[in-house]
């Protein structure tokens, strides 16, 4: 099992191209992480997720500590196997979600205590706790446990929030035991606050997530390289072009605007499936561009290319 | 362009197996057809569709004249190549939705005059409507538009329904334009009177549609070797058994039945997906192995062997 490493391979002004490695893989950085929130990528097959050039998927602990339970998931072997998904895998710490959809928290040193958004049931969430579960999901990548800083929130509650989660994260690291290929991270703190943001962040960002990709596929909302196209728009009913002819991925290759179109208007999983599907392919050739553009110092021009294209799809739409 | 034409094979009691040859392709006879109802098997991309051995689709006349057009989709180039499906389809007539799912319907001779279910619109379906509808589709087996006979129906009300139908399924040939590869079907009428559909029948059923494994699939409902399993049952919520050790699809090769029942409880998409595709995998493999049975003069003890099966399931269950 390899060692749990980063590499950095090339700069290019404040970005930097990167290998990181884990226990079920290497990662290329900068990367984008597919959401599996509930042990999947919503409405892709893994091995699909796979073929989008993804790398690395996100869990979440918040969720899966709920359904099905970080206990029955270990022991499933783990949610590598349990999803069918054999490369890395980072968790989020549930800090997030618990502020986001559970009711009722409170907060104190020790911790969260709080309601499910499921069932109305009772939990808490300890930095030991969330640790203790990320290691029953066999997270490649731990998250600190954090709170999630409130908005709005002054100066000085946020200050007050990041030292929490300083504390916290202290107590993360201790609970995290350590493996080989095996890592934790912490979160960057100080809400909207540049000043706390710096003192927080200080080495950058390599590796985001969001569900924008996928969301946005199940709302027949599709992202080009000529900008965001809405499928649902009437202007497609006709049109037997593809969605986007620079994209190799199978919405593209097999099938034309005006079946999309039909798909999103009748609410068809199809239309999920398939806008899924290139969504996590545009950002994955998106990714590989921007890290063959730093390898190359080149990343001024490329986000310049990419802004223009941008720009004459708006124009031209 | 092959011609359209029957070949049988095999005979085994009244049974039959044959091979029907269309201008998209040859379907080995008894089959089943997955439905197709909106150009999409749902929640199937077209070639998962055919690796489960199905060789032809059916596509609803009613829906597809509504949404998203039959002269729209005869602009893309027909059904086949608007769903990317290039394999034969068989459509409906219409006629059994117009009465199941249509509003305001008046019937006379001539046809039939309804509202849409999906906005009230008005439509007309004459036997020439719907067969000019099916030959904008591209639909390899045409059927004629028939009266669905109501149930109940004395049987002097079946016998006229069925004297209506037969007048429409003249028009209907008469309607039909021949080309090579293309054909037209009748449909078995005399609603549940045994003498009016044996006098309809006359050379019994080569081929049969249903949403069952379709729309069992997305109701966490799965037909395997040993019966019927739901997956929402928590007993299977740890069972790190496969859905079913004799199956060779994709749910059933790469996933426990605790990751599908977590998958069906949480409302998930690729619940939809994999109980689709293993569903139509199990009746591709109950025909594959119907004909096997009747090619070799086997089918009594074939039907005994599948019934045992089911019965032990039941009995373990």
């Amino acid at each position: 099992m390899s060692a749990f490493s980063f590499e950095i391979l090339a700069q290019d002004g404040a970005a930097r191209r990167g290998v990181l490695t884990t226990a079920h893989g290497a990662i290329d950085t900068p990367a984008f992480m597919p959401v599996g929130t509930a042990a999947t990528v919503k409405a892709m097959l893994p091995e699909s997720v796979a073929s989008t050039g993804a790398q690395i998927i996100l869990g979440n602990t918040y969720h899966l500590m709920l359904r099905p339970g970080a206990e029955r998931v270990a022991a499933q072997g783990g949610l590598h196997r349990f999803m069918n998904w054999p490369s890395p895998i980072l968790t989020d710490s549930g800090g997030y979600q618990v502020m986001s959809l559970a009711a009722l928290r409170e907060i104190d040193e020790s911790g969260v205590v709080f309601r499910s958004h499921l069932d109305g049931s009772r939990h808490t969430l300890t930095p030991e706790r969330s640790i203790e579960i990320q290691h029953l999901l066999d997270s490649d990548i731990t998250m600190a446990f954090d709170e999630c800083t409130p908005f709005p929130a002054t100066l000085e509650q946020a200050r007050q929030s990041m030292a929490l989660s300083m504390r916290w994260a202290a107590r993360s690291r201790e609970a995290f035991r350590k493996r080989p290929g095996y890592g934790i991270f912490g979160i960057v703190q100080g809400g909207v606050h540049p000043a706390l943001r710096q003192s927080s962040a200080a080495r950058g960002i390599d590796m985001f997530d969001c569900v924008l990709p996928t969301r946005s596929g199940r709302t027949a909302q599709a992202f080009t390289s000529t900008g965001t196209v809405n499928l649902r728009n009437a202007r497609h009913a006709d049109d037997k072009d593809p969605l986007d002819r620079e994209c190799g991925c199978p919405a593209c290759t097999s099938y034309s605007r005006a079946y999309l179109h039909h798909l999103c208007r009748c609410g068809e999983i199809l239309a999920s499936m398939l806008l899924t599907w290139h969504n996590l392919h545009y950002y994955g050739g998106l990714m590989r561009a921007l890290r063959a553009a730093i390898a190359a110092g080149a990343l001024e021009d490329f986000v310049a290319g990419f802004h223009d294209a941008q720009a004459r799809g708006r124009a031209a739409a």
